[in-house]
């Protein structure tokens, strides 16, 4: 099974990585941003045809083909694209995003970034892995020295967030990427290149496979209420021992 | 000199390319974020030493090594390694930019993105070029459609730019990226992949080049007050000729 996971998140990673730069993008949802490329559908046919012949008694949650099997023990959670908005505009950061849950609780989770070469994969309790060398969160202590992630998404809901975030700025420099993609900046976090991240509004394969990875890499994740994410979590916020409660505490005030 | 600055600019990207990843951090500077790489060292005295045997006669202005023959009609202005953090912490959104200023104006610019093979040129009144070919701002007339570039350095006067920006969020949704490099967001508003950018805080380096190149891709680039870009503005904003005008409100305001 993990052979399979890594196998397919690499080969789905291959599918979209063929069509960047070249496809069109159709907008078939009702916002721009929304937009669904051939890759996704691509990546999310060859996905969903992997698991269902491997495994047909499982279940399957994808972005872009809904929910099967829901009572299933076994259940896939899958983004075939994720960064979609960055793919439809050539800006080269997304991947693909497959988790496992088990009687609902993430059992296995692969994040692929195919324009860098980098497939992340762990399984419970077995720790993380970066193209199988392990990861390991970072370890800055001091909020000034951090760097994290917000979200490129702006809406109401992330502004209440944001200026809480912007408060602080104003009295304690930090840095603060939002690359608009959740498999990429998940993989920064888990590996220590970045030290935390946030995020509102995301659905559950945005979170589930990176919560997994997170965590076995050694980081906190929690909901934005400082919650442990669960499957049923809305928000997420990852970070290291040093710094997770720091951010709960800037987002919450 | 359109083929030297294309070609010195290429080869100081192969150069920090070749040592991405690899070398170590020599934290020689104050702050953490201002990591001097063995990579940003090496590219610059390539291209020093390039313009000085081709151009002895050439003022220089680096980030690196300082600046020499002020007083000269032909100034180089180059950041041998823009997106020193990102590429400190072996995150692969970095560039090298070159400028060239005749009598105080800027005459041509290149920036060069090794990691996505990308090398985009500008010469005054003979448009941009991405990778010889023709580059072209967008053409996003609303601004709930658009998506920009904030800065990921954050602190107090930054804060009070993204104060604005987070309140308009707050009542019209809209996408803000932040790489923490010039040299790719440039790229990005130049061949229309965002829409805008706005930068407070920089250096003459981050800004010159990368302002030709946008300007001939089309694109409006003043200071924050809404000033055309000189070589003596110490802020940035660039958008298309649909959006410069609202961002500017939004920042002033």
């Amino acid at each position: 099974m993990k052979n399979f996971i890594k196998k397919i998140t690499h080969q789905a990673g291959q599918i979209i990585l063929e069509k960047f730069g070249k496809v069109g993008v159709k907008y078939t949802k009702s916002n721009i941003a929304d937009v669904v490329t051939e890759a996704d559908l691509a990546a999310n046919d060859y996905l969903v045809e992997q698991i269902t012949q491997k495994y047909p008694e499982h279940g399957i949650i994808s972005e872009e083909s809904g929910e099967s099997k829901a009572a299933a023990e076994y259940i896939w959670i899958i983004d075939p694209l994720d960064g979609t908005r960055n793919f439809a505009t050539h800006v080269p950061i997304f991947g693909v995003i497959v988790g496992l849950a088990k009687g609902g609780e993430m059992e296995m989770g692969a994040v692929c970034d195919p324009v860098h070469n980098q497939l992340a994969f762990a399984e419970k309790g077995q720790g993380a892995f970066l193209n199988d060398k392990p990861m390991k969160c970072s370890d800055t202590k001091e909020w000034e020295q951090s760097y994290g992630f917000g979200i490129a998404a702006l809406d109401h809901g992330r502004a209440q967030i944001y200026k809480k975030l912007i408060k602080l700025a104003s009295q304690k420099q930090f840095w603060m990427n939002a690359f608009g993609s959740a498999a990429i900046s998940s993989l920064c976090v888990a590996d220590g290149r970045r030290d935390w991240k946030f995020s509102l509004g995301g659905k559950v394969w945005d979170y589930a496979a990176p919560t997994l990875i997170m965590r076995e890499a050694g980081c906190i994740v929690s909901d934005i209420d400082g919650q442990p994410w669960t499957l049923d979590s809305k928000s997420l916020v990852a970070a290291n021992e040093h710094l997770h409660k720091k951010l709960i505490k800037i987002i919450k005030n």
